[in-house]
């Protein structure tokens, strides 16, 4: 990783992180829900959509502090989903960045509940945000919708009625477009939302950064797939090799490993052109390209 | 139950499970998410939120349609909490409302997803009245407070971590308070925060009506404890006797059935003393106060 954009990503991640610490009040730091919640939010996610999303805010020429209540939020729906998944009647995972997932720590039902402590918690930040300033309720509506049944929860919910069954193509890029996709695209999103809000809709604008979360998203998806047959337990932090005893359908287990590889590379591709275009339209994308070609080229 | 508290409760029961059939869009009817939600929010839940809600409204002669979203938005949490409170990481209960519960009809993984779903969806809902009301907003962040971790969350985590140990008064009443209070306390200062963004404040108002609905939640609590021991399990529609079983900290196992009874009828009669003082500042309460019989003898 060049140093340029170790220093890029960390300002964001430690931005995140010191805001990620502060969202329950103090007084309730030895309720166990909290506790519970706090284990999975501090357990060294590497924070990808809220730096996407002050990435793409940056770019955008917003202040920062604009899209704080939204990064936040949106790293504890993430977060919340993970522990919901992890569960014993969901995927019943162990181990979660290299750490026992929450309900191994703190027991199925204090898991069970700080997911939706997380959950309610993202949306009493998102109404925060909205009552300092009004105009980000459209971005508020939007984020609601891709973290809902619309979006995330729609695609966990076709997920798990798809498991040890035949889907076709579409079915399943529709999967990961809301299960994966929905979070990454609304984390781009939310920044051009309150943009047009301030300064008015901009088509092209909102095309081009659409299509580059869209396809950050899909490639995203494509590369944790094909990280399950490729990479290092170790150094993954989670169970490899899950997709194929679980019977779930992946672009690696649909397709194979090769022609998923091709579609990851074409996917970048496009996420670069997005990029370039942007550029020449003058808004300065070097982070944004720099963490494209992090996240494309991870190994965890 | 008279005819006319029927009337009443009616009125603003078949508004709401009009509003409720159409909580997710019809392309989703066939989703077995969706369809494990719509399951338990249609299972005949008393409504009992919602029509506190509409009859506050009326009462401060609000349009009813200007707390639709709210009155639809409680009840969808509410149900999502009797969902998650059912599966068999926590109270592992197999009845509810005289039917199976949500996990036994659509398995653990989609009774989850479900609650989730649902949850998600209310802030939607939320997110919906505030864009299309500003003065709303306040409204939202009090319901978004109240179903939360300062609410409602953070009262099934107390009586979580309470099970099977000794609480005192204090610790009993603030689990009560913020597991059943928080959405009923809600329910009724929602119109009350509408009502006074649009007409501004009114202190005396405020206190009464918050009179009305803690005793009113604090009511709703120790009557059910009491039938827990008192209701027969046709008619109540789930498990009796569980309290004691599962070891719980409730009105009746902390103080005995005598002087539980006692909590309640000096409840209530503070509940119509709020109502009476209500009624002498002009405010028609009529059907407050049928309602509140209802509620203070029901027997399910």
């Amino acid at each position: 990783m060049s140093e340029k954009i170790s220093f890029f990503m960390k300002k964001y991640q430690e931005r995140i992180e010191e805001l990620l610490l502060a969202v329950f009040p103090e007084e309730l730091a030895e309720d166990p829900t909290v506790k519970a919640a706090m284990y999975s939010l501090l357990a060294g996610g590497k924070r990808i959509r809220p730096v996407l999303m002050y990435m793409v805010a940056d770019m955008l020429h917003l202040d920062l502090s604009v899209v704080d209540d939204f990064a936040v939020s949106m790293e504890m729906v993430h977060t919340y989903s993970l522990i919901h998944d992890d569960l014993p009647c969901m995927d019943d995972d162990c181990l979660r960045r290299g750490k026992p997932t929450c309900h191994i720590a703190h027991g199925e039902a204090f898991a069970l509940l700080a997911g939706d402590a997380l959950l309610n918690r993202a949306f009493e930040r998102v109404l925060t945000a909205v009552s300092k300033n009004a105009k980000t309720a459209s971005a508020a509506s939007y984020f609601a919708e891709n973290t809902g049944i619309l979006g995330m929860i729609g695609g966990q919910s076709i997920d798990l009625s798809s498991e040890g069954k035949k889907i076709d193509t579409g079915r399943l890029c529709e999967l990961h477009e809301k299960k994966t996709g929905a979070l990454i695209n609304a984390s781009c999103l939310i920044p051009y939302l309150i943009y047009a809000a301030e300064n008015g809709e901009d088509r092209k604008l909102y095309d081009l950064i659409h299509r580059f979360s869209a396809g950050t998203g899909l490639g995203f998806q494509i590369k944790d797939d094909l990280l399950d047959v490729q990479a290092d337990e170790q150094v993954l932090g989670k169970s490899t090799g899950k997709d194929e005893r679980d019977s779930k359908s992946t672009f690696v287990t649909v397709f194979g490993e090769k022609s998923a590889q091709k579609m990851l590379d074409d996917t970048y591709a496009d996420v670069y052109d997005a990029l370039d275009e942007l550029s020449s339209l003058g808004w300065d994308v070097t982070a944004l390209r720099q963490f494209s070609d992090v996240l494309q080229n991870r190994v965890q």
